[in-house]
């Protein structure tokens, strides 16, 4: 039991708090010989990292990663590799203005972990959500760095993990202008570029008028052999549906035609099955790629629901530790829509349980 | 790492196919001294269990469950108390017709994992879907029953766990008509008597067509205290959404306002809060009375979207074991929408993290 | 975490008491298509039942094994095979006789574990010890075959699990005379045909006299590649360790040269290196087969002391569950020397720590 | 399954390689509101560190120790307190002298992990022993201080956990001498005062002839209630022989009278049981405080074989990593009886089980 560990053998811990020093990962069951730089995680890093555009929190991290165990490098590794122990992972916070958040240091702010944090705990550190600070996922993604390399590597293939916004508030993109190319043109990893376009418009009136958007984040992993997965506890959906719904700010996951599939005949949600070349070849994919919590080989697809940022500016009525009323503004430096940061996030959990499950099943019938 | 276990504390594994001779439950961790009779289980698994209505599998089941340890009865004990030992729980197959499934064999069944156990296991036991099977969920209200007993032991509280059909096919509650007491009172755990009626006329004509309908599952957990679960991989909802999508046919699952919260504004989303009888009140439930992974002491709310039965008499495309092109028509006794028996099944998984988690605050924090 | 499982990935969880209905084990994790037929078990539990020489407790119980789940036939398998979910393996009790044990209902039996399982649980299944019985090890006896079958299948070679008795109470074996084809000869699996002669006559003796006997386990498994363990908590040690100390009775674990290490010198203590055949050959086996928490290559070589039976003829002072002072006797049907039936426990042991870490190696480093 | 971690609810995971940036331990689990400084830490770890007598390795290691998460505080929590989220401790390492193994990066040493890292992961970080230096123990010793407040608070009364060396080579101390306020007094922990007299001279010759010795340490914990533990798997003795024998260079563990019991009779080795002051009082510890897994309420008494240090300067035959044979003398700054080191390192991981095992009971049964 370790609430703060994920994973079965491809097992990572976080720990951190947004204010202290510095916050980490631990990796531990890693393949040994995968090459593993720095600069590989730190790029990674740099996508999820604050202060990049005017549509995230303004906060300014570098968010510079420090390998501090698990990985060997003499002549004849060609480069530094990992050596099959823990890798130790280290991210110092930087900019930590711990004097704004001395007046909500009583207050609970409402959407936020303040008064279950304390009721749990018996006291809280407040400064900047403590534990409970996005700033944890800095761990995920690193971790998801080193997971995708031991992925391809446990099964010797190529697996593609994509990450983008679906919907922002409302507003949900076209599918027919689906472009997994434009994710990166756009500071909301949105794959419609004229829903991109139209995203910087609601997003800053968002932010100006002191509110905040909640989306929908979607993930999809290609070239995933059938078989990665386990019958009943170790699903695959499971597994994913655990990790996402692990993320800050998720609200709901879902597979495939998700809860559509409730509103599905059987015939239609039932994927048809021919062969293309010598293979299985599904004529839809209302599944997400899993059936009976085991990889089919299709494309997998998890959405996820993330509720909007919860710090704004527009006061609401809430209560102090010690039991008065009273309203609050939550100031500071916010998303205006933190699931824009979660994208990187979810792909990296896609990696992590993917990596896992590959693991697992070469233990088992590999 | 096992893969038919599930709980950290509170832990039970389940074993058992569809055809075998048996199937069963084992439970640890389970708090000495909790009264427990073998009829205490079987009430609950009554109503899940096949052949109750035409609306359910045809398949007699009488699912009579024996108690095989952890359980000791003296003068002293007044009447059988867990011991705090394993409990072990059987319940043996009566009604098998395994010829049924002769010529499902060879032929992948759409929907089904008939292909995804082959591509892992390299064969798989065929006879009604093996551990596939809605069967094994017979364990997890069996430990359902023994959890919801810990869970009032441990918080020496009364919680309330209630789970509906809120949804079938596209068919949904009105809300205005939701009442807790009509659920016993029709086929579907229906909470809506108006939808109920007309749910009759729409699976009646779904099953006789040789289609299948999806459906959604809400659960709601009254009288939890703030206070129950764990940042970051141990988040009560992560937990939560790991023990839902685990239930056969499961495709999405969402806490509180879920997919919804997406389109919300951070204003709309965000609980308020005041006091009320000098306890925090807060003045909605968007959260689904989970914040920052830890209990707040509101109703904790779930709902799960259950796909269509795959198994239907409409004729599908797919393809055999050995790679050739086919058609199927899964005859049998297969339930028109499986989402009617998920319900107590969902409810089940509720008490099950909540016990588990409650053991868990004690051990740590209490 | 769960107290009544062993093992990571080849994990199983025993269940049952002595006068139970029945006992059993849940064996999760193990590879498919293993051929396996409860005759290959019977075959391992009939070396461990009682009743069958003078030496061993009376109670006649045929431990009959039924299997439950995760095997499957049909006439592709050629014979049953696992199906890589879950085989539940059940034993039912039949010679019971509760009645002998309702004198020791509120004495605290000294040795035995009467007074703290009162301590723990509040209350005890007192009858034969309920979850305490060595009963229990049928259970890791029954793994154990299937462990072995996994371990051969994982590593692609086979690998041989011997255990003998090299001390019974203060009697020890003759190194120069050790001939594993003696321990079959004999009913107390002694290698040293003329030390099995002189202790009939010691248990003999202590048997009458209503006293018992401690001995000494030797296991050792042979053809175990280099390269199974793990760093630090995982080491391949520390599980053998846990596993053996967990069995009924057992006071103390050694490695190779134990507790005789601490009086070698370093020259003494390190094994000398040479190659032959191509392959690292050691000079000696001080370490028992284990660097580092990793397998060498060596024969792995463990030892447990187990302590003389506690239930004796011979009266003891104890006292009452309510605290009064009084005298014992252990009546009933006991073994005078429980070490003798620990030496199949101990090699099922062994097998089931090396087939886990020998999926463990495959999954990271396979 | 983590390999690097160990623990069911208090629960650590270290990392770090003897020769890399840092070296250090994450605890999960832990109670939130313990008073927690640095210098308590610190204390413990320069009562392990290198370089206190010449009785030990000669590496300058300051062990500085630094607390990067999990613990806070404010005006309101009286000095830093856990937060009962992840503590984070780091020791930078700075002694490396990486050039001191520069001639032992093809040459396996006996006796030490060489071999076996390069047969498990194909490669090895071979500074100074990697992953398998005993410099990971600093992380164990850390992390007992923790768990030693951790037990007191759980249990809610206080446990003396004490260590200590009772045998050096061939140098048993003399049990009528035993006195615990010596222990402190000389450079080996050593109980009697005679003893660690003569000690001095035969570990002087061994150091000066290039030799090493081995070492059995005791370990007592007083003052622990009945109940903790639990049956079967989760033993109490079983988890203190997996945490001891984690140790490096341990070879053997035992619970009282450990492998002297297997030469006992029944009568001698069951500890007989009268009242005193209202409580049980046993009239002997044979058993070493542990019945059927779990504690009797006496001491509870633990020992551990530590073989002799493998570093030598007596040239040793050995192979190279490509198959030569050669010989190798290892130089460097070495333990002449790593032993001596093991003291504090064992009392450590006696705290850490403890704490867990009182979490766990407390979850279960509290």
């Amino acid at each position: 039991m370790s609430f703060n560990s994920f994973g079965r053998i491809f097992r990572f811990t976080t720990w951190g708090e947004s204010h202290g020093p510095a916050l980490g990962v631990v990796i531990d069951g890693c393949p040994p010989g995968l090459a593993l730089r720095a600069e590989d995680i730190q790029a990674a890093l740099d996508k999820r990292k604050p202060g990049t555009s005017k549509f995230v929190t303004q906060r300014k991290e570098p968010d510079a990663v420090k390998i501090l165990s698990g990985v060997f490098e003499d002549d004849r590794t060609d480069g530094p590799r990992t050596t099959g122990t823990p890798i130790s992972l280290m991210i110092e916070n930087v900019d930590q203005r711990s004097k704004d958040y001395s007046d909500i240091r009583d207050k609970y702010r409402p959407g936020h972990a303040d008064l279950t944090y304390d009721a749990k705990y018996g006291f809280r550190d407040y400064r900047g959500g403590g534990r409970s600070s996005a700033r944890e996922t800095a761990g995920r993604v690193a971790a998801g760095v080193i997971a995708a390399k031991a992925l391809d590597h446990v099964l010797d293939t190529e697996v593609t993990i994509k990450a983008c916004l679906v919907q922002m508030g409302p507003h949900i993109i076209d599918r027919d202008r689906f472009d997994w190319a434009e994710v990166e043109k756009n500071p909301f990893w949105c794959p419609d570029p004229v829903a991109a376009k139209a995203w910087e418009g609601h997003l800053d009136a968002a932010r100006k008028s002191g509110s905040s958007m909640g989306a929908v984040v979607e993930v999809v992993a290609s070239g995933v052999p059938a078989g990665l997965g386990a019958p009943v506890y170790g699903k695959l959906d499971a597994d994913l549906a655990s990790a996402m719904m692990s993320i800050n700010a998720v609200k709901g996951v879902e597979i495939g035609a998700g809860f559509e599939a409730a509103a599905l005949s059987g015939e239609e949600n039932a994927d048809e099955i021919r062969m293309r070349n010598g293979k299985p070849h599904f004529l839809s994919n209302r599944a997400g790629g899993v059936l009976g919590g085991i990889s089919s080989g299709q494309d997998i697809v998890v959405r996820l629901a993330i509720k909007p940022t919860s710090s704004i500016l527009t006061p609401r009525r809430t209560i102090t530790a010690s039991g008065e009323e009273t309203d609050i503004v939550t100031k500071g430096r916010h998303d205006p829509c933190v699931g824009i940061r979660g994208v990187p996030v979810a792909a990296a959990m896609m990696a992590i349980v993917l990596a896992d499950h590959a693991m697992a099943h070469k233990a088992q019938c590999g």
